[in-house]
């Protein structure tokens, strides 16, 4: 549903791994792809929907399991529910009366993979220096 | 500096690690903490400038160093950075006339965490699937 929607991270390695945040300034192209994905996840709500559709035993959740959890009318749900799928965290799928959510774990795998600091010499300690300004 | 704005992300494990979104359906205190510090990377010019800082040599920058980088005002620039430190991403000290900056890797190392996968029997096989809807 809706593939051409999905935000693709980058993949530049070999491997499918990507560059990271944290060790070469991002280009501009890349940090507007990537902060569609973290904006989608700004968001308390969308949090909460995405962190109840990831940890479901079974891998897949019904919009209908989702609605209730909320005090929030079912088109703001799935407007939410828009947004992470836009963002490539989530797709779904429809069933008769339904539509059924999973996570794209290889999304949530990049965004760890960019936040990871690269092995290496730890940066200097910095304790207390906040203090001192 | 303005210690007391920095968000603090939770610590529920002895040994300071977190619980990850993809484990548990977040409650909605938690939820709204992690969506602030998402919302701060959810911006092209502060992930650019996040990475600038994260990946400079010596673990600091000068905010002389950034601004020349963006086609944007030095206060733009400035609030851009307010925000990052307001999530808890980075720190800085004044020394004379400049700001210098430096990545708080503990909040970075915990998002990395939190979204990463916990070990265990991988999600169903889902290739295709979405395609069929």
């Amino acid at each position: 549903m809706a593939k051409e929607e999905l935000v693709v991270l980058g993949r530049d390695g070999a491997d499918g791994c990507c560059p990271g945040l944290l060790t070469a300034p991002l280009d501009e192209a890349r940090s507007i792809e990537l902060a569609k994905v973290f904006k989608a996840l700004g968001d308390p709500i969308r949090l909460r929907l995405l962190s109840m559709i990831a940890s479901r035993a079974g891998g897949e959740v019904c919009v209908c399991d989702l609605t209730p959890a909320f005090d929030l009318s079912q088109p703001t749900i799935s407007h939410h529910l828009k947004l992470l799928r836009q963002a490539g965290l989530i797709d779904c799928e429809r069933r008769g009366t339904w539509v059924y959510y999973w996570l794209l774990p290889e999304t949530t795998d990049r965004l760890a993979g960019i936040l990871t600091r690269p092995a290496g010499p730890p940066l200097p300690e910095r304790a207390g220096t906040a203090a001192d300004a």
